[in-house]
């Protein structure tokens, strides 16, 4: 299980791209939505479309790995989704905020949790901004929540500068090698 | 300060010329001992010789990491020898059993510590076999402890199978490259 958080304008999509389009063997893990289908997505690919009825009920279920409401739409990990990739043996990646980081640290306490960081704080503001279609209310607001989701970075195992998205990438298959070797997983595999 | 420890058989010190000679920059630590240097060995560079007084008073000072006993003879690793390459920021390699793992360890609680592994236990027979001076009791003897020592390997970070030397390297260097990415690292440098 390999978690990668970053703040927003840290270039997390490109990297998760990069990630998985590279010999990694990463299993992507779909999220569930209650949002609507845009016309290019793909059931089962970009999301798992579900009424929020259904979101509902299967959260009272407890079929989440971990959920949250963003802007009035729920999305969130189905343990369906994650276990039938864990159980193949494959190491699948979830791309998720720092509190559903938390949440899936609880269920998955062995999972290698990766948090993106950018270059500079000036790098950050000036990806923001680069958008060019945020008024100046939204651009400070998001930089201040980009700084609050920073300060937590302690809480992850490693952070990776996304600098160079090459460089950014082999440290990533560096730290899943890594992970393979350690001591504690390679003692648990041999006991069954 | 990255650690490494092995049981007799495995091909440790092969291994631990492979990592010093490749572009990892790691920089070896030159163990004290008292017993005579051999007329192919550099003071300062296979070790520093010291008399017996002279490491007594040594240990007594408090300038070791670690100090054992090994057929009667006294061998150590220098303080002054880590903190030396520490200082430089240079990664340290120590090449050390288990009990000295241990201590350095507590003074090292941030080191790196990796156990090498033999791909197998019929392969480590083999290879203590292999050395074909040894009598059966003396061989029994090393298997002994060296089973010993490998039931050790949970106290350690990481495990890395001593196979193919290559890929124990990358392995390595993986390693290597893996903890430097540790959000618990970046925040103690960034901090100062």
């Amino acid at each position: 299980m390999v978690v990668v958080s970053g703040p927003s304008g840290v270039g997390k999509s490109s990297f998760v791209q990069e990630l998985l389009g590279a010999d990694l063997d990463l299993k992507y893990s779909v999220s569930a939505t209650t949002r609507a289908r845009r016309a290019h997505e793909k059931e089962g690919v970009d999301y798992f479309y579900l009424s929020r009825e259904e979101f509902r009920r299967r959260v009272e279920a407890g079929e989440f790995v971990e959920w949250a409401e963003v802007h009035g739409e729920l999305y969130g990990t189905l343990r369906s989704e994650t276990e039938r990739w864990l159980k193949a043996r494959k190491n699948v990646l979830l791309d998720i905020d720092v509190q559903g980081g938390r949440a899936v640290r609880k269920v998955y306490p062995d999972g290698v949790f990766i948090f993106v960081l950018p270059p500079s704080l000036a790098s950050l503001e000036e990806r923001l901004r680069g958008r060019g279609t945020d008024s100046e209310e939204r651009i400070r607001l998001r930089l201040e929540n980009a700084l609050r989701e920073i300060a937590l970075v302690g809480e992850y195992d490693y952070a990776v500068v996304n600098d160079d998205l090459k460089t950014a990438y082999r440290q990533v298959a560096s730290i899943i090698a890594a992970e393979t070797c350690r001591a504690s997983r390679r003692l648990k595999s041999a006991l069954g």
